[in-house]
């Protein structure tokens, strides 16, 4: 008898049918006679609706209230989905954030998980009662409702997975598992049968949307095995967990992309010690996560100074990193937001070398310039303009060799 | 400085534009210098369809469950409330039925409030806070969510108000005040200035759907004083409180009616000590309140026995009478849900003989046949035909004089 975590997101409880459908599922893995907690997300579009409510509203909603309304989204969900496992004749309790205590820090809107009181799941458990726990949501230590940022939902589940010292927390999404390239652009990319959780968090971290990337780092830490795959389909998906000598053994795992990003530029600043902090302490303090960053010193004495960050903080940043700038003499500060990072992640890299030449060689034979490039011991990124974000995908899935092999033509 | 609880029903928060309007009102009083604790339903509209999307599921939800699915509701008014009051700059928190720890016992879907713990209100409160309380909700020992039952916001706000030592209970509403007849049937009825908790009581319970019978009594144990007014205009409604010798001294303060009971008739039970028990055991055991009871003895050791009872109940009751009556030798059953009960109210009745001839001489005047009769102290019900209902209430107005002496005829 095993203890399982299954975690259905929006698009799988969108409707009372579908509803239906992953109560079933649930009902399939209790008649195997395991024990089984699940965690929901709020029906699709519900989420949107509500903070569509609290615009009408006002357009900057406070941050406390803002969660008390979205956390209404999971609860509904998961007291249908309770609701329906008890007419279908088993004993289910859904659990809200507070009913679990799922403590989190009083960070609205993005908290983060600080533990889990599990004492009363696992006597509901024991007592053979299938439990459904609101996804995305916690509480503070003074039982004000928080909510873990988009994709939370993950994260409720892979915590409560740890806490509860689940054998495996299934991840149920649209897709039958996690991809070596996005098979919207690449149709015969490989579906990964086994990732290790520093592969699939370099994925998500780079732009895979199939898994949130705090999530897999609370799974590496925690060692909760992953497996991400289909509401809609009984194969088996993707498995993420610790590397072994299971998994196959592909130089490169994946590729990714990201378009998400815009590049800052501070042209000629006059090259002296500091200058790099003087430029990013105020950038951080205005809470910008900045990316990659590249400085290039050319011989009169001037650095180029160029940097990635999120689009949606790129004017704020212009602006600061502007006077910023003024102030050291710098000549002048530029945007580009039609930019795209690509990457290739694979734990074959750190004993196999070429691999970062294999991949600017590809981009350059399809002439496509690299503007910046960042690596690590698993990863390379390469920042390129956005119009080649398809080409150079396919490329690289291409020079790696991605493919499914034993997809057929029909596939 | 006052504090003040104030109670907005759901179509005074309908949509966000009456959210608005209802932050209106509070922060008026708030600028006043009270202190102000708010009570707020779910969005018109909004429990129906949860209620619909749960039927759609099954045919029978779980009542755990059902709660905490309809709790929702208050929860989206009380933060988009709440949020409204912050964006016009007020100090504002909502708070939900398990953080004010409205204790109350499981029955779900129709849950007692047994406590409220009002210390951290409290603390808000003299922080400047304007509170924001989700209505109709608690939650039971465990932590589980209960509701209160239809029109349970109105007790909520009682109890709160209670419990926090509230001047006044504000229970806005989309009619002026409690009126002494309902203004559909007699549009030239006076409205109350004010009424005892007594026959506020008495009216409620008796048809007058302005106030919760349930939060009338909780008013009059707690000594709150309740103000019955308008969401939507800025007249006085009407004050229920103890009875004073400010009110105006009307022999019948109010008519009202009850079109939702039936009538179950036995007849020809052979009349011998403990025939009621035997027949009114297994109803209640079956947990259907009976209202009215008639048993009329025959010179021939027969009695007919007639009771009143919620019509949803009716099918129930008379199977169960049927095969009680079978076993001890009556005649048959019979049911009429084509009754109305028509009542008048008023405290003036303790001292003035004749109001219940005079009220009996106006209805047969009128051709109107009465069936059932039943009094106390303060009030006089008659069961009479339902087609009748009107003109009953009409005459009784007139005869009674209900109608307001300064309404023009243009009113």
């Amino acid at each position: 008898m095993a203890l399982i975590v299954q975690k259905f997101g929006g698009t799988s409880v969108a409707t009372v049918e579908k509803i239906k459908n992953v109560a079933s599922r649930v009902a399939r893995e209790k008649d195997k006679g395991n024990d089984v907690a699940v965690v929901v997300s709020a029906m699709a579009g519900e989420t949107d609706m509500l903070i569509k409510l609290a615009r009408e509203v006002t357009d900057n909603p406070d941050c406390r209230e803002a969660d008390v309304l979205v956390a209404t989204g999971e609860q509904v969900s998961a007291s249908l989905l309770a609701m329906t496992l008890i007419d279908m004749g088993y004993k289910a309790k859904s659990y809200l954030g507070y009913q679990m205590k799922i403590l989190t820090d009083r960070i609205f809107s993005s908290a983060r998980i600080l533990d889990i009181d599990t004492k009363r799941a696992k006597q509901d458990l024991d007592d053979g009662n299938i439990i459904v726990i609101t996804g995305f949501q916690g509480v503070d230590e003074c039982g004000n409702i928080t909510t873990l940022g988009r994709g939370g939902s993950d994260l409720s589940a892979v915590a409560v997975a740890a806490s509860i010292g689940a054998d495996t927390c299934e991840i149920f999404t649209d897709v039958q598992g996690v991809y070596a390239a996005d098979p919207n652009i690449c149709p015969n990319a490989r579906k990964l049968s086994r990732i290790s959780y520093d592969e699939m968090l370099e994925l998500a971290s780079l732009g895979a949307k199939v898994l949130q990337a705090r999530s897999v780092e609370l799974a590496r830490k925690y060692n909760v095995k992953l497996h991400v795959r289909s509401t809609f389909s009984e194969n088996e998906g993707t498995i993420v967990t610790t590397e072994d000598d299971e998994m196959e053994r592909f130089v490169v795992s994946g590729v990714t992309y990201n378009t998400n990003e815009a590049k800052i530029t501070i042209l000629k600043v006059p090259d002296r010690p500091g200058i790099a902090a003087s430029i990013f302490k105020p950038i951080t303090d205005a809470n910008i996560v900045v990316d990659m960053i590249i400085q290039n010193i050319s011989e009169d004495g001037y650095a180029d100074l160029t940097f990635t960050l999120p689009k949606t903080d790129a004017e704020d940043a212009v602006r600061i990193v502007t006077s910023t700038a003024d102030s050291m003499g710098a000549k002048g500060v530029s945007c580009n937001d039609r930019i795209v990072k690509v990457s290739i992640v694979g734990v074959g890299m750190r004993t196999h070398a070429g691999v970062a030449s294999t991949m600017f060689t590809a981009l350059s034979d399809e002439g496509i310039n690299i503007m910046m490039i960042s690596t690590s011991e698993i990863k390379i990124s390469c920042i390129i303009d956005d119009k080649y974000t398809e080409l150079a995908v396919r490329t690289l899935h291409d020079v790696f060799d991605l493919a499914d092999k034993n997809a057929t033509e029909e596939e």
